[in-house]
């Protein structure tokens, strides 16, 4: 039966919201770019190579332990232009704000953005902003849009394939567990944080270093690495396998994921990338990362194979293998 | 005494909103492209002039004769660019829709967004989807980003200066008059429609005939056409005088307004540009711009001065002079 309304799910960044661009949105706005379904659209301007994002943020509450939605707001959009190879240049930023807001949330959400903008190195270059009747909207929304510019030769031209490993940049499901918090929704105390954070600041020395060698970068926030996984091989003529005991997780994380039900694994972060990298550099590319305060708990978590073609496997603890499927449903609304 | 909250008035585009720029903006954000405060920011890439402009549209209700949400969204930030003499070239989209929005809802919000962007002649190459619980948004919230290349010689580089002109291209108050009937609030039945339309489909034919001629163009979205006005000549040493008897305003638009205690002049129209244009060709541009349909019932309004620095003085119908200030407060909230 075909559904007759939005869901929650339909946000979740998972199978839904797949399912609501390619029946929805891709038809009408058909056009290659779109349908390429990158983190931002690439195109040239005077021969140069340039990305173009936006996303827009009503995580709930707006401030949790370790970022607000306005350093979220920053990274989020500064990390889909990275992830690109893409070096962020500048930002817009767009407001929606519940009327009865009062200026000293808003200040403390401008000062955010102000930090992280400094952090990331890019500035906010040009503004709106709408206010609704109390009830039309909750508190703050907050839209950014980014602009980067990509340089020939850091990211490969060569496409993914066997022998690529995967690594991540650190510890995952942080950032949703540390909003749950927030919403003093955990079962026990915990330290944990968000970890929102400019990836340009660790990606940008990787593409450095070794030239030509990443195949393919994304952040891994709705729908968490899981999903990420699925993006990176449907449709593929090659697998993916990850290692269970390979994947940074926060003993804390765990436990609270344990308890509530969550896999970790879909938990959205906002401040960890999966990064596809030429097998041969992988081990060199892992030290270099972990020498950063961005990496220091990087890990290669897997590899790409020529078996089970257009399928995530995880090879889990006790050794079996369970297919990693895309995220249905959204376990963590207004996370982002 | 200051204010603690957000007022309505805060997103209206008048004074309110430039104080909340000003005072809370600025401040945290301070960087030179911001501080020009234009409809769009402009930098270079690879040499070009590149403008970049974002706007959110929170318009209720959704649908409105002559219009909706969607082409809104498009031309909105279209003509945004076109103002700054870009040619608009991308856009992106992002969503906050509220849980239980139908499908049929949405897919008219994308057809339409569709349908606008070939009429404007751009790409919508990027996009976000959010969805909120029920009652955390109201039906739909819609930001568009956008990204212009501006070409050498088409716009002038002189300053504005006394002897110049302004010229309007047809009549002022529409949209805000027709989504004022959309939510059942006339007193009497109309006809009016929405003005929205792609703005760059008149600028560059005007642009392209007399290059270098065009000092300034603003759209007279939120606040309207006195708003304009004094964004135009505030801190300058020159002033603004308009004739009342010339500017256009349909007789069931200023009916309504006379009942309602609206003035037209404050009322957001979404495909009306304010153009400030070398006194020496105003003629032969407003001939011109006749002759195109979305500039029938263009009129020169008015002149640049040398009396009344930085003010915006009406000639009104019994001849005398009236200060427009900026708006005030917020007539009609959510209008965009």
């Amino acid at each position: 039966m075909k559904r007759k309304t939005i869901l929650l799910s339909h946000g979740g960044g998972g199978k839904h919201t797949r399912q609501l661009i390619e029946e929805h949105f891709l038809p009408a706005f058909s056009n290659s770019m779109l349908e390429k379904l990158g983190d931002s659209a690439v195109f040239k301007i005077n021969g140069k190579n340039i990305a173009f994002t936006t996303d827009t943020f009503v995580v709930k509450p707006l401030f949790f332990p370790g970022g607000d939605i306005g350093d979220l707001a920053v990274y989020g959009t500064v990390n889909d232009l990275a992830v690109m190879g893409a070096r962020p240049l500048h930002l817009s930023t767009g407001f929606v704000i519940e009327e009865g807001l009062t200026f000293e949330t808003l200040d403390r959400v401008i000062t955010s953005m102000n930090e992280a903008s400094k952090k990331a190195g890019i500035n906010i270059v040009t503004g709106d902003t709408k206010v609704v009747e109390r009830g039309g909207a909750d508190g703050i929304f907050i839209n950014t849009s980014g602009i980067g510019v990509i340089e020939d030769g850091l990211m490969s031209d060569e496409p993914i394939s066997p022998g690529d490993r995967i690594i991540l940049n650190g510890t995952l499901g942080d950032h949703g567990i540390a909003v749950l918090s927030a919403r003093g929704e955990l079962p026990l105390e915990s330290n944990i944080v968000s970890d929102a954070a400019p990836l340009n600041k660790i990606i940008f020395p990787l593409l450095e270093k070794f030239p030509g060698k990443v195949r393919f970068m994304r952040d891994a926030t709705r729908g968490g690495f899981a999903t990420v996984l699925n993006e990176i091989c449907e449709g593929e003529n090659f697998g993916i396998t990850v290692t269970q005991r390979d994947i940074p997780v926060r003993e804390d994380v765990h436990a609270v994921c344990e308890l509530l039900g969550f896999d970790p694994l879909y938990v959205a972060n906002e401040g960890k990338v999966v990064i596809i990298i030429d097998g041969d550099v992988a081990d060199d590319a892992l030290e270099m990362l972990r020498s950063q305060p961005l990496g220091e708990n990087s890990a290669i978590v897997g590899e790409i194979t020529p078996d089970n073609p257009g399928r995530a496997i995880l090879k889990t603890m006790i050794g079996g293998g369970r297919i990693l499927d895309m995220m249905i449903g959204d376990q963590l609304p207004r996370i982002c």
